[in-house]
């Protein structure tokens, strides 16, 4: 068993070790090298994934370029709902942008033990609840905020991807280009001090 | 029973008679008239909505404007979930924008319920998805297409919403002045024919 996820789901929902245990021994680990794509587009989405260690970003090609929808670090679950919950060919990518360690979960697995572990289900709604709501306070930011404010907001809620993801990635995630986005960043915070 | 809601719970989760209206049975009937909140910022959200019928806003103010960030008509689940699952006070309004009918289920009653019938856990696992898979779709929106694309990205998944909801509610859901949203609108289609 995980310890990690074991803390996870601790936060979420009371399973017994037992429960903890049998829902621990439906998932597959495996190791993607930086680079290795976890879904390729066009190929349907069958599997949910916690990241133990890693960076994934989540990504879809518009007029020739990289567009960056979504990412993924340690003890996050990713996967591509769209084409996974509408079992239709998916038209993102999940690549790891590091070595990356991860738990997947199959669908028909998490079919199977969410009928089991009633509590299994709860966890992972309370998961999407919580996916949910970033997404509307993305879209909310994205609404409201200058470039500017979008990248103070970014580093103050995701600090450790300024580490982590090359800049071109955090700019496309932003809705910048590349350009924009090193002015933003360069810009002197205190221009007094 | 509301048959309604029954042809909805039906599509994603298998409910035995007498589980679907012990679930009902937890459901508040609500009017609210034209006009009326469901919510008021600076509440603490402690319920979900599902529209019978009429048309429902979610919006914040920013910098004295006021900004859409949700719609929702007949035989969908609203709520505030950044508020409702953190118990947090909203900083976003619910108002009624025509008359509307509303069952109202409280969020004591849905762990209850939930408990008892795990399929209700089910059905709002699915619910979320579904809510995530749209904003989602939404930000690759926002991401990728311009102000026209978008409009048309509206048109062709929301069409009643041009019916039902005044211009500059639209033109702020899109993210635009009341101005940009008139000039795109009134743009013919189809100029060569």
């Amino acid at each position: 068993m995980n310890k990690n996820l074991t803390s996870y789901i601790k936060r979420h929902v009371d399973l017994t070790e037992q429960e903890n245990e049998r829902f621990q021994s439906t998932l597959k680990l495996k190791t993607f090298k930086k680079g290795d794509y976890l879904l390729q587009a066009g190929q349907t989405c069958t599997k949910r994934y916690y990241i133990l260690t890693g960076c994934i970003r989540l990504f879809y090609i518009e007029n020739g370029n990289e567009q960056i929808i979504h990412f993924g670090i340690d003890n996050w679950w990713i996967t591509e709902y769209d084409s996974l919950i509408n079992q239709s060919p998916s038209n993102i990518f999940i690549q790891a942008i590091e070595d990356s360690e991860v738990l997947i979960l199959d669908q028909s697995s998490f079919e199977r033990i969410s009928e089991e572990i009633p509590k299994i289900e709860k966890l992972f709604r309370i998961i999407m609840e919580k996916t949910y709501i970033a997404a509307q306070r993305r879209i909310s930011y994205m609404l409201s905020y200058s470039g500017e404010e979008l990248y103070e907001k970014f580093v103050t809620y995701n600090p450790t991807f300024l580490q982590r993801a090359p800049q071109y990635m955090i700019a496309s995630y932003l809705g910048m280009t590349p350009e924009f986005y090193s002015k933003i960043r360069n810009k002197p915070r205190n221009p007094t001090s």
